[in-house]
């Protein structure tokens, strides 16, 4: 057995998280009626979910030596994710994001920093990054997301790609993905098409085996070898929308690991990030478990 | 002497400050150009703005026992602001805003938290209250802050009112303030005078002897009880108005505490204002009293 069912390569950051009355304008001054503090980045909360579900997950990235990064390997740590191969840069400032969601709809607005300096292949531990039965990825470390890419791939272990925006190198990184799950906005800057399902048939091809596209709440169109299919969003009481995606993707991940069929794996993907909507922050509501399947079985689609 | 020159009794919180490109829609992401932490908060800035132009300045308030609350006294004290009354709260969390700069016009959208517990007028030092030459005042910590200009009142300390919203004792604390400086908003909230002029000649009365409205960068109107007239803002290339009226406040009080006349404390206090606005962040940019004398040989408004 690999000593991870996981490595995850990508984005780990701070997020401040304040929640409004209303959306302000510009010059406006408004009072936050809560706030929170959490770790957050689309790999990075992605691994937080796998573990979670009872995963063993690493996260590969780079931090800044600031109290940012200290908190950022900190709640990775107490999520039970590997740590070990993390970089942390000197004199670097940490990933960090302000996050105002809105208290009436739930919807976030993201204000981000990211790192002057990128992970380098150099920094990568090419056996590390083999150690894992999938090799996730978020589009973000783009020159180390590549290189670990090309490995997994003469390894033989399936890589799956959180597209979130698209980036000079995308074309060439798609080259490598099995697995492409990707936001509405990608999937329509990336093919040109705005019908979900146009776009995730364009989204399948080369050894991209599977591919979905996902559009929060009106939920996700997938499509593999055998079918094609949509999916609506369970509806839940929305307290913020942050890091849906992410959890999303970490729960699609753990499907995979299941070897579940598609549907099955799509379904318990939209009831996790269902389930994290209910709570403020990319990770205070990632479900376990047993409360996704029970999630599961008080609903039907 | 007293030991004091200013106590100043309000408001503390750390600033998070992120440059925008553009203002964000709400559900948008835009990445930061550039990001700041800083100390803010009206009367703890005037109490920074009062000691790097020279004066002995105290800040009295709350924080709480956190990360926050650390940063808060740490930012004073290397500004030499004396922090020996401060109350640290078990258990609160300190205040905080996150401050959205927009490139462009440098205006600032601030999402703030206060504290749930508000100072007690039995958490004051009534002897160090009235350590000072001038009690300055920003309307938050409305309960301590109403005793203390009692007291003020009763030593013949002149109170100073950095009057930025209407409170529900609002009313009652004017009673005691000598020298009322006030936001365009509060001016028209408070006196139903759109009109700066209207505004100032109505805030003029019982005890309040000095009377000023602060329009940012429409200038202010000033009165006292022998003259009433308007100055202009400075022009300077604006990165960030955050804190700009705060600093306004701290360097007015400087000019009272020099006995010059109304028109050249005023201009003084413009002057720093519109320094501090070249700088990102409430503290980064105020002069000292070298700096802010060049700039007023300078120019002539």
């Amino acid at each position: 057995m690999k000593p991870f069912d996981v490595i995850g390569i990508g984005y780990a950051a701070v997020d401040y998280l304040g929640v409004v009355p209303h959306y302000p304008e510009l010059d406006e001054k408004v009072r936050m009626v809560d706030f929170a503090r959490q770790g957050g980045g689309p790999v990075a909360t992605a691994t937080v979910t796998l573990a979670r579900l009872g995963a063993r997950a690493s996260y590969v990235g780079k931090v800044g030596d600031d109290d940012f990064g200290e908190y950022i390997l900190r709640q990775l740590q107490a999520e039970g994710v590997d740590t070990s191969r993390v970089i942390v840069e000197r004199g670097e400032q940490s990933r960090f994001s302000f996050i105002i969601v809105d208290k009436n709809t739930g919807k976030r607005t993201i204000i981000w920093k990211t790192l002057d300096s990128p992970l380098r292949v150099d920094e990568l531990d090419r056996e590390h990054v083999l150690s894992g039965g999938i090799l996730h990825l978020d589009g973000h470390e783009q020159e180390a997301a590549l290189a670990a890419a090309r490995w997994a791939n003469d390894a033989g272990i399936p890589v799956s790609l959180d597209a979130g925006s698209v980036h000079p190198n995308t074309e060439e990184l798609l080259s490598y993905v099995d697995v492409l799950v990707a936001s509405h906005k990608f999937a329509q800057d990336f093919t040109g098409k705005s019908d979900p399902v146009a776009a995730v048939r364009d989204m399948a091809r080369g050894r991209t085996r599977v591919s979905v596209v996902t559009s929060g709440e009106d939920g996700c169109v997938c499509k593999d070898g055998k079918v094609e299919f949509h999916i609506p969003a369970f509806q839940v009481d929305v307290v913020d929308t942050t890091g849906a995606g992410d959890v999303f993707h970490g729960a699609f991940v753990y499907g995979m690991l299941q070897d579940w069929d598609l549907r099955r794996t799509a379904e318990f993907a939209a009831a996790a990030a269902a389930i994290k909507c209910t709570k403020l922050g990319g990770r205070a509501g990632i479900p376990t478990l047993p409360e996704t399947l029970a999630f599961l079985r008080g609903r039907s689609i």
